[in-house]
């Protein structure tokens, strides 16, 4: 990690001098002090995807939820728990010449998250939780008007139809790119090691070939650099 | 961990020829395919007890959900998601000498759990989870008639008037002990390195000092020793 760190200063890559922003991870929405909804992201695509960026010579911001990998060395590591937290924190890291949204974010949060824990009360009445919906973190970068990042990419983890849910995802949030893939539970790559995606960026929807998500994330970061060069 | 697992089969220990049932870490509820409800138990606890109770020459059956420490070596582990599964290994485990409930079992599980990612309608539609009721684990063990284990110790996760709801809970359980800890977010219990109990018996209540989670653990098991023999 010092070496990569140490590497990275010294980096005259094609993203010298670009300052991107990198979420990644699940975030945790609490239910109660010990209790909360979270998702099987690990944060390893994430992870890869900073790294790569960092190779390339930029200074990145790593953003991340409670994510099971280590972050890479050599960038700003902030951590966060929720979506609000996550959602604060990319606000306050603005302006950047890039963001790559890949953290798994909450869609949810538990509006009556209880300050004591929820006790069986023996009369088998049930929790009812109370839902409200999180700050769009990806849609709110998107849509920005000045000082929005030149190139804004979203993430889209879908269970069916993958490239036309993407497809949409990509219009209805504003966004330039969105990296789709199946995360199905038949497919290992949720917490796995490998990636299949589908890239959509306004010229179509492009099918790369199931590989290792550090490759995912290299292959990301050169486009991410031509774009911006 | 060769060398534990090595030296608790050679181990003369007062619970040599003893069978004994450790539950650990959290259980994990799924939602929907890539989301679900977790508590923030480590297993750190439940590992140490079964890791002490081995050191005193136990055959130790260690039932553990997706817990972030790993578990110890020279026990038989069964790896477990929900409180469904756990319960039916459980059973499946019986007999045995003396049983440890130190998992921290939801309590519901999600019963309209999808068989799709859940996704944003756009409307503004907030899901609606419905719960049931989970098994009780650690009742289900302590009232059983013929086969009961001699000693049946649960737990309690308390965030408040601690010693009060673990009296009550070792009344309405059924069970032997009840060893009962403040996981308030304020103490750093859950998820940490360290643990102050209050041992539940017949007796009354035993104020243990704050400690190290593995003492704890020491502690416990040549008290289960004791009881056994």
């Amino acid at each position: 990690e010092i070496m990569a760190a140490v590497g990275a200063a010294l980096t005259e890559g094609p993203l010298k001098g670009r300052h991107v922003l990198v979420t990644s991870g699940p975030t945790h929405e609490p239910i109660d002090p010990v209790r909360y909804i979270a998702n099987r992201s690990s944060g390893a695509q994430g992870t890869a995807i900073a790294a790569a960026l960092r190779d390339l010579g930029a200074r990145v911001t790593f953003v991340t939820g409670p994510a099971s990998v280590p972050p890479p060395g050599g960038v700003t590591v902030v951590r966060v728990e929720t979506a609000q937290e996550m959602a604060g924190v990319v606000k306050a890291t603005l302006p950047v010449d890039a963001a790559v949204f890949a953290a798994a974010v909450a869609d949810w949060r538990v509006a009556n998250a209880a300050g004591q824990k929820m006790k069986k009360d023996g009369t088998g009445t049930l929790p009812m939780l109370e839902f409200a919906e999180n700050p769009d973190i990806l849609a709110g970068v998107a849509q920005m008007g000045a000082g929005r990042p030149r190139l804004v990419v979203g993430f889209a983890a879908e269970t069916e139809t993958v490239e036309a849910h993407a497809t949409a995802k990509r219009a209805r949030k504003g966004c330039d790119w969105i990296v789709a893939n199946d995360v199905s539970p038949g497919t290992g790559i949720m917490g796995g090691s490998e990636n299949a995606v589908v890239l959509i960026t306004a010229d179509g929807a492009e099918v790369w070939p199931r590989m290792a998500k550090p490759e995912v994330a290299r292959r990301l970061a050169a486009r991410i650099a031509a774009a911006l060069a």
